[in-house]
């Protein structure tokens, strides 16, 4: 047995967070000593949330809670891995599209990178249809998202759709 | 960070070992501290070799590994888990077809026991293609595997199949 | 608007009837008239209930509802399913592996008689993971799975595997 | 047997309708009293064609067949079904990548509102390869589709690719 | 341009040879010189017609035809391939589950042979769902099948299942 | 055997061309007598190298090998195979993703044109995970791909991304 904190990185857009990425959060910390969600700053790609918004719901999210930190970050994922220490990479998996994709680049980082594991948690069933896209999509036409993100989430989805969001009324 | 020592369990049938099997038991070593190799004893199944040629097997190939541990069960994997105190259950992925067995199984056995983490690690590339059964069926018509398995495999395989084992040559 | 009563065949081993089956019957019967729920005679094939079994548990699980009919076939969906005036075949779907079957199957039936279509309904969600072979597999070995069948199967199953049940405790 | 009408709702972009679509409809008419061809209007996506043109080509293509409607929608599919008290929400599929989306979709669906059911029917087989996007892509380059589309469409593709339509030779 | 004689394999069951098969070869031939139809003798699987019958029925439905030869064989493809100074062996791709085995076949064929190449071919729209399998499953039962396999083949099944094939009546 | 020179074409956009588009290349000559690279110009696609750039690369890769030509091309597939006497088209296939793809186009260029073969080969294990796009991502924030394309691209990778690249350290 190792003394070593065990470290895991979790990246991805969090544009934003939702309850099946909290969901794979909290399973990893059953697994791993402390879990950085790591916000991917990528120019190419328009976000609803600003950076700045997007740190602010998650800690707001995991207020209180030691075990995770919250950090942007930019160029290769397996260097930043590397300068944070991480044994892992944590993926959630909801279905076979996103496997493909996720195992060609587990592929390459561990080219780039042979010491960080690629490790896949299985979302629970009740998130598998959560995505940050498809709940931007309904929360835009008034759906009822309340009960697919946290409380800190849903207050900023009502700021920037305040007149079609149904759970107001 | 918990004192708690990190158990994990990897099931399989095992018959025989590869090369495949210890590269993700290697990855495993990374993230948990103990890692269970167990053999799934299935009355229903007709295997190459008996539990007892396995366990040795197993036992040779990690010959001075205490972190990795053998064993046979039977019965339900997560009841299994629970009396050995393991946190997650490790499953290796070569393929797409894989994929969706797991996730079936991974939920089913998340419903009989919320308390166990079902934890996918990726083959290594070179691995993609090694099965226990394609390994048996290659050697069976004489061709050469003796690099997708553990020496301790390889002399136990010539043995059944003492004639045709090109590597003897 | 024709006035002609819209029957559906749903055709299975149902061995045995989960709840996951139910689901998509009760489905189909928002869109047709009639639901027969037809047992697959296949004589190459083990089952561990008998034909009568099968059928007695479809009957008491849609105790009074007239629209379920059960029945048992032999020989050709396709012929089954004009012999019945059927409008359609009725299939759930959960995974992917699942589809490209029936897709084969559709295209099969569709060749022996295009009058018949093939009608593919979406298991619920906490049903995915639910089939009778798994469910077999989990009772075997003391796994509660009351919650997955009906309760005339539950009692069955216990009857098949006594000592085993923990639902039974 | 109830009495009530059954109403369907066949959501899509039809740029342009296709004879797959009309491959589809015609399905659904076998099992639905009446089908809604409803066309999505989104602001974010450059079509070929105006709203006005796609409605003009469907209603042209089904001229005189009283169980189709052709309509224009936004906002919530699960929102404008209730509305036009549909029984069910139809959906073609060719391949396995559709598969996968629908699946998340019609789970969301699902979640904003229960009444409305997804059903699945299998496009003809020579329906397969034929999407609009392809049949876009084809004409553009001069490759005859009149075989692919319905008439109406054929036409209105010759007016906008009009020197390079080979079928006009 | 090399003036060697390009020589594919061709392996399969056949059990029997319908006309998926039929269609690969025929494409085949359009890129290779031979093309050499390998029955796998595989003494672990039931047939219904012996390995004489089949070799007989591929022989009446080639008739004529040199470049195809017709061949039984055991042991490892790759060996095969070699003595026969094959450059190829085709694969016909139905659909996506073909696909994965093929790949895992063609990655161990590649390990134990670099010199054969994998080549893939698609079967023709009308074939896709044309398999030996789903051809005797609808042949037992009275499915008129008689445009899905050749005339010889056609007449070997009616003898196999007399009573029953409607195509007689 | 026919006299009649074996042609196939590649076609793609090689931007740019990476050590996976050579093992194909190369295989497609054990098959062919001449294999002709044609990149697609795509007027609505973004490239990172300009057509000439991309020419040139590709002659600077293949300098001295007869067989292979470079070409570039717009309008149909089908059409320009046909210009060219081509047998065949050639597609690398890598993952299940890649397949479903290849599958429709090659059933739409089918229809467009018979005489031409769809063939599909499989790229080597190690480049499976090794794409145009996923290259110039990693050579973007500084990951070495040195050994994933030719030298000739990886020169002119450095031009592009010149502070970043790591193999110039």
């Amino acid at each position: 047995m190792t003394d070593k904190k065990k470290i895991a990185i979790y990246p991805g857009s969090f544009d934003p967070l939702t309850n099946g990425h909290i969901d794979i959060i909290e399973r990893a910390l059953d697994i791993f000593d402390q879990v950085i969600v790591a916000i991917l700053h990528n120019p190419s790609k328009t976000a609803l949330f600003t950076m700045e918004e997007r740190v602010e719901m998650i800690k707001q999210s995991f207020n209180g809670e030691k075990c995770v930190m919250v950090d942007a970050f930019g160029g290769l994922l397996v260097d930043y891995a590397k300068m944070k220490n991480a044994t892992a990479i944590i993926r959630g998996m909801r279905a076979i599209s996103d496997f493909e994709n996720e195992f060609q680049m587990a592929l390459m980082n561990r080219k780039l990178n042979k010491e960080v594991q690629s490790v896949f948690l299985m979302t629970g069933l009740r998130w598998i249809f959560t995505s940050s896209s498809i709940i931007k999509e309904a929360v835009q036409f008034g759906g009822d998202i309340s009960d697919m993100v946290p409380e800190p989430v849903n207050l900023k989805l009502m700021e920037k759709f305040p007149q079609k969001t149904k759970s107001e009324e």
